[in-house]
């Protein structure tokens, strides 16, 4: 814990092998969203494709922020038979995966 | 724009140079807050280090969000003076960063 009351944000980037479908690449944005309500302790998922005009983007083309009330529950979420599974869904697509946690301060 | 009433996400990942001291990059952690209230239209703006146990963070240290009601909020902060003044003031200091900008989806 970082402080009371503070957001873990937990954002996940993936960049697809160019082989990748789009099918296969809808599946998986689907797969995503769907662990929000298959495991408990995820209050909040968001998700998007990059528009930034910035060209600084290193190639990933997807967004996916989860967020967790507390590090016990990313820690419950992250070997989770869902999400495993998912993973397991993902590993043939991907090129790559950034993922850094954060717990959230606000301005 | 692609959807009504989607928030823009602009995330921006910093990895610094080894030789940047703490209080260095201290003082971007101050100067890229200020940009909140410095800037019309960003009406949001989170931040915060990893603490993700998963490795995968590719030496990004550091998560900013900022949130826009619109692309054209975005691209009026790009170019702001105060945001280029922050860029000058970071990039002595920059190893490289990240930016990936969506549109908000929620499950």
């Amino acid at each position: 814990m970082s402080g009371p009351m503070k957001t873990l944000r937990h954002l996940v980037l993936l960049r697809f092998k160019a082989e990748a479908s789009a099918d296969a690449i809808a599946a998986i944005e689907l797969g995503f969203v769907a662990l929000r309500s298959q495991i408990d302790g995820v209050h909040d998922l968001e998700w998007g494709t990059d528009v930034s005009p910035e060209g600084l983007a290193k190639g990933y083309t997807h967004a996916f922020m989860l967020s967790f009330d507390d590090a016990a529950a990313r820690d419950a979420y992250l070997p989770h038979p869902a999400h495993q599974a998912f993973v397991a869904q993902l590993k043939p697509l991907l090129d790559d995966v950034l993922v850094i946690d954060y717990f959230a301060a606000h301005s």
